[in-house]
């Protein structure tokens, strides 16, 4: 069963989202991966945002560009803890745009924002919100952190 | 049977939005005003934009602040053309937020959109987008355009 | 009779405006295109925007870069809603002047402006504006919408 | 036992961090609150980002204003979900300087940033994150949402 | 016979614009003042552009905010050298808006533009321009620069 | 004799101010080329400052990038009108470093501004100046005009 | 003797910059202030900037607003180390101005920039650059850091 | 002994940093280089920041790009001049994160900012602090700055 469902607003988004993918399976965390576009296929949005965490999806992942209401629309309608991905679309204002329109959210509806292009960091994230409450995740998740320190420790050596 | 409906994210919105009534008023167009929320009733939200247009309204004005979806969900949902008002709200970034939330769509669905807090020319637009196929509409257009510039005459005698 | 007219500031504006052509002639709207530079050539600007209207043009898609005033000066002189295209041109800062001088119009006078490049997208506002009074017209969005709707549910498919 | 750690650079920030601490109350969900500055008491902040889960903190919300490091900070020392509140702190720019150093974290240290001053989303985010694994505070959110729904209608009601 | 056009685009600009007016007649150069408005008056501006000239004017200087067209036009229908002040209007971004909007001019129309609510330098500029081929207002620019140093120089003092 | 002072801050400014030494010399205005760099060679600046109009300089046209000091130094030296060209140089902030600090010219000491890399524009400009007291190098500028919009008319027909 | 050099551009920023002398003051290191403009007073400056060194002066504190030019100027001027104070000025936009033209200096010429009005952090930099070299300098400025810490653990005591 | 420390958040950040090894070099001035992240070696960071006075380092660059702590973090832990480098990395929003998160440090906690991949000028502005107590320092800088004048004058000659 899967723990994570990360979404995009469009395949374009891929290369990017494929990080958050790939870091949730290598914490052994299962995940489904969708195409959810807010502003093209705005019913299967609905089904998605309410039905997740029916079907035992406990953090959701949602990527998308330029005016990105992908997020926070999926969080208007669903009870999980919903993280968005602002992506750096080609006709995007440098990003900008889909920075404002994830973070911004109004009082009552949160989405957990993460850096421009940061899906990593969104696996990462789902990983940690998992972990509060698994023990051995969380230990997961320290071995990561463990093995960024070696690694920087060790290129400093060959500085 | 009102032509244009006017829609806003929170009351809050109102004091800028009213003038969008106002103007519209002023040419006579009947307007039918409500709350909907992006964020906070989404069920609504579906069921405004599936079924507006069947009741006869033409154009929709929307306006909202911050990380503004409401104009764009709409437009994903509506057949109809959407005029988007970014409105500046408490905790916006300087207004930026709702401005690139509301302009930066993807390609396939357009909000037509005005100037921050420009309520006021939503409510023209909209008139000019009904006057585009009715006459009577677009005198009144004219004649409100002649208005416009024979205020300015008249102040520049008087300096 | 051509019934929308699409405008842009200089020859090298039409690889983006050419998007808006394209999407009104799979719509069977009839299209008029020509160059007309605010700064260039004002006399053809003034005979442009005080006429189109007479000729049956019902909406003007104007497109330009820069301190593009191309778009807010048809609207000073013609009663159609113009809908304004910032483009992103090669000594733009980041397109920010484009979509600024389009955009920001004062009380009055609407330009009802699209992302950044975002010519489709003025091409469909078109449609949906003489849509708004053109059952035949609405129906042929209400499928491209659908359309647009398969293309996402295919694609997420093949994931 | 507290579950969820609200701790601020300065007392400064509290004004706006309470509201994270009121809607966490109002979740029944016990908080710790301290200062913790990244700048002035480094120690401390070290002290707290390796041992707030050793005693059972299951989420941090850390907020913060101008050159914002205590978020990536404590998210660099702690196994935890980090939740990051950029505070418009008074000589800041703005706040798009809290905004930029709280959300672009380096991949493999993430902050789930919410919106400039948005401790009340960090709040909520805070519950949904431990609502992800008991079905006790997810049902409160679902709750909370609820409420948030019908105080729309209802004001939209007396429009 | 006056020598300096001071033109804005609405009467609210008068308070900034004032400050143009007042240094220029401190030169003893005569100004004639006026309210034209790109907007509203298209045609009383094609008739400024193309005339200012013929009756003597040497200079024009043109006010205005927001998507600030009036420079720009003025510019592209007049072979004087036009300068621009951007007004920080009240419902403007920040005063971007105009900046922008008035500063990137296309290749082969320029407009010599000063800082925000910058009319005193506008009207300095403009006695410059006058003064680089008349002696006796080069003469006055350089007892006025003189007067800035000694005031300095005063207050330096008085510390 | 020359005419027009151009000056950059560093050779790699050249291909860009080259435009300025065109289209003067297109004009048939003499010009003198020179580099003076505000933050390395302060003293030629100083000299440069002070006695360009007493060897017949009536216009100074600088250009600069990032901390843009030269046409600001200048303007603060001399008592000609200067006119700074923004240079979009390889460090810049996209440009805005050298915009900002050529345009926000405090009172009392005018730099002409114009786009970013717009030194075509700067050159135009200065014969501007010139022409605001010489027929001669005015009705160039008129021809000048004239042909660009004939240049569009041209294209325009060609679509 | 003064070991520090506090200059600013204009009386104004005498409030902002007042922070840093009493900064300065408070650590015991003597300070000369005074006013120095780089656009109004370009002879003082570079009399200032090419003979502080030789009275004693070890660094130059210099605080400027909208296209601040004295920083950088100064540092052209003297082989002393350099920090500029952006202020944020009335007619800035924003601060961004200030802040842009002091820190995008090109290669070879530094200016070491506080934050926006940030004038006490140019006060202790200073302490810490004198204290680089003098002992007893370094050991008050851990002191103050000390102090600092103390302060923040007394007040979240309060809590 | 080495007088100055250069650190880095990340090896990718060695291209940009390695203008500072060199020129510091230059001025026969002994560098110690090293990668330390705030983010992956949060233990390394602090020995760094309490330890490098006590080794004789007088200086310490430190440069970081994105959400850009590595500089502050220093600052916060060590009583020595901390030079920051924000350096423009690939996930950066146009460099701005870097800048402003290294820039907006709250009073108390000074770094002194250079320009965006401003490397070069970091060492000089560290040569400086030295040079401000050694006269041998500072005479190499002298000679440099005039070297800088020399080759400007140089190129100038070539045009």
């Amino acid at each position: 069963m899967s723990k994570v469902g990360v979404i995009m607003g469009s395949k374009s988004d891929l290369p990017v989202m494929q990080e958050a993918i790939d870091i949730l399976k290598g914490f052994d965390i299962e995940v489904e991966v969708d195409i959810v576009s807010a502003h093209r296929t705005p019913e299967k949005l609905f089904d998605y945002g309410k039905h997740a965490h029916t079907r035992g999806i406990q953090v959701i992942i949602a990527g998308a560009g330029g005016a990105a209401h992908l997020p926070g629309m999926v969080a208007s309608l669903s009870p999980l803890p919903i993280i968005g991905v602002p992506v750096k679309s080609s006709n995007s204002i440098d990003g900008w745009d889909s920075v404002l329109s994830i973070l911004q959210m109004p009082g009552g509806v949160p989405v957990a924002t993460v850096a421009l292009n940061g899906a990593k960091n969104a696996g990462i994230l789902a990983a940690q919100i998992i972990g509060s409450s698994d023990r051995c995740v969380r230990d997961k998740i320290e071995v990561y952190k463990e093995g960024l320190k070696q690694a920087v420790l060790e290129t400093a050596k060959q500085l």
